[in-house]
């Protein structure tokens, strides 16, 4: 790697430590929830980081910490870096929280060396993007984008029949306070595991995502007919999981048919009676497809449905499905990729292009500003687990890159 | 229908209401389990209204009641004839009772009409058929024809608990008195219920099975890997979904492609982790497999389990089969049903020949002695449920059947 730029990896390793300190669990993942005890203390303790780093720290009104370096150039809008602090249960180490500290590191890195940027940067700790606690995503970056406001988390709960905004005020932050939508953010970086193996399997170091995909949910319903396993020859069955068998291979198989960057996946089956000697009366399973184009989605879903209809029809059976997930895909910004690949290849970093194939905070922002995305390997592609993990010196490279990014746009 | 055979189609439907009112469901339906309070009441009823018909009743060691119309030839062995008194769990009111009763109407038939017979008669109400209780089926036939004795239903015990031999002592029967096994069954005869649709669909009031079909049940397991639904790539995965499905849809095309007679059923699927946007890392399913010719089963399994082995290999996935369920094919007796296509014949009924998809006593009393099985249509192919219905006149018409054949065998 050719860079001037010199972080040292075991200090990295230490802040990662240090943050997942807060919801460590017996299993050695983290479990830290929008507005619970482990969130605050977090919050808290890297809000007393960035004061101690010198920057101007503060809270919105749903939670979102910011620390920011102040520009040289007044009334200039502002470079915005970060990621989520809340995890899913039981998570990892590094989902959300490496973007948190690679960009502190970052800041503070371009602060002692360089001193005050002509662009002002802040980092921003997100409150949440996971759902994990509430019935509700991207309550961080939504908010700040203006995608949310404060209907939104009323009338929700979590599984502890906590309501939303008692949830907030216990951490005391005022739900009707202020407005937090911002105006004056310029753009979002974000740094962020892979979660999956690709980078891992082709041995690149730095991801650089282009679109991060849009995704369609469904569940579909095979509707047949219950009857005796040994009584009722094949010809007069009506049976859901034969059907339903059908079905999910004939919807897997289109997708590597179709485009070589389209994912689908059966999730979830659920058979009734689900007893071994009665033929299934209905058969409910999920689909999740995702790609980055919306025509592709259309094109695959429009051909999988016809003939799900078809099939069923023919059989003389009845099928229905449900669309619950519909999230569009969303483009990073080209001037800032760009910007990205010209750092990369220039430090001789083994790089890829990527598309992103799970939803981050920047897919929110994606929609509201210029917005980059860049992910370091994920060992094994494992995330949300216990066993998430990045080697220090893939982390360490990330922040570097980083500096860099930052670097050529604030200063 | 051509007979001088009189039966009140009316009394008919009154015995069945009547045996029906031991365990009546607020659904409609009969609970009727192996020494509950409603099996007792039922089996002593029957006793009584069989010493009322003037046959000579008693019960064997394991509670099935046997009620008998000495033959005039001494040293002669006895013509068996009868079915199970237990049902499944808010069962219908024909699986089995069925069979007891159209027995005893025969039985009373013949000795008001024809007094002694040659050959002893005995209409049995066989203790247990269904399993519903313990975790034991064809505990009556089973006894009777010594497949079972003591130490088979030891260490059993029902869902609350309660032991198997703590069960029959509460209803006064000595686990250790008698020997049950009986060596003078000249021949069993069993009316049942189809239980599926053929009669009805093709119109016939009764079918004379030539087999009871063979049973083998397995547990298969794919085992991949769990991935996120995004960021791992189709040509990454080990999903056992899309493998499972594939396997299920292979096995139950086989079927129709090998023989008619052939059925197999998918009745039973469970994925882990079951969750809409996780690639599921194990599917577990179940495979019910039926027919008359163990060769038939042996070929079809041969050819599935050695496409299931090389279809998993072929994806890097594994996959494992326990097979938990092995029921032999079961021939009936050739000059009983010949006996009984003469008369059905002879009668003008629309009828037909059959296979039993479905276990029953007669395939325990099979491998024993001659054994004839003679189906009456089902509505709907409904059973084990209160919707379980079969029209007086198939009633009737079925005891019509069974008073002539035991006539020609006993008079």
């Amino acid at each position: 790697m050719k860079t001037s730029i010199d972080i040292d990896t075991k200090e990295v390793g230490e802040w990662i430590d240090w943050l997942a300190g807060f919801g460590y669990t017996k299993n050695g993942g983290v479990t830290r929830l929008l507005y619970d005890e482990n969130w605050r203390l977090a919050q808290n303790s890297l809000f007393q980081k960035m004061n101690e780093s010198g920057l101007k720290t503060h809270f919105d009104g749903v939670g979102n910490l910011f620390g920011r370096l102040d520009g040289t150039e007044k009334g200039e809008k502002t470079i915005l870096t970060g990621s989520h602090i809340d995890t899913v249960i039981d998570g990892g180490k590094y989902d959300g929280a490496y973007g948190i500290i690679a960009s502190l590191i970052a800041v503070n890195y371009l602060k002692q060396r360089y001193g005050s940027p002509q662009k002002s940067i802040e980092v921003v700790s997100l409150c949440e993007e996971e759902g994990s606690r509430f019935p509700l995503a991207f309550w961080g970056s939504g908010s700040i984008t203006g995608k949310f406001n404060r209907e939104d988390c009323s009338g929700l709960y979590d599984t502890k029949k906590v309501s939303f905004s008692h949830a907030m005020k216990s951490m005391g932050l005022q739900t009707d306070k202020e407005q937090v939508k911002r105006d004056d953010i310029d753009c979002f970086i974000e740094m962020h595991i892979e979660q999956g193996a690709v980078l891992e399997k082709e041995k690149k170091s730095i991801g650089i995502v282009s679109h991060i995909v849009g995704q369609r949910r469904f569940t579909i319903k095979v509707k047949g007919e219950s009857n005796h396993a040994g009584t009722t020859p094949m010809p007069y069955r009506k049976d859901s999981m034969h059907i339903a068998a059908e079905l999910i291979t004939y919807a897997l198989k289109q997708v590597t048919e179709i485009d070589s960057q389209l994912v689908a996946t059966v999730g979830r089956i659920l058979a009734i009676p689900n007893v071994p000697n009665v033929i299934a009366k209905e058969v409910t399973f999920t689909l999740d497809v995702r790609h980055h184009q919306e025509e592709v989605l259309d094109y695959y879903c429009e051909k999988v449905f016809a003939c799900f209809e078809q099939k069923c029809k023919a059989a003389g059976m009845n099928v229905e499905w449900e669309q619950w997930l519909d999230v569009k895909a969303v483009a990073m910004d080209d001037k800032l990729t760009e910007l990205a690949y010209t750092i990369v290849q220039e430090m001789d970093i083994p790089y890829r292009k990527m598309i992103s194939g799970a939803g981050h905070d920047a897919q929110v922002f994606g929609t509201y500003c210029s917005t980059a995305l860049v992910f370091v390997p994920s060992v094994g592609g494992i995330s949300h687990s216990p066993k998430e993990y990045t080697k220090l010196e893939d982390l360490t490279r990330g922040i570097i890159v980083l500096i860099e990014l930052l670097y050529r746009l604030a200063y």
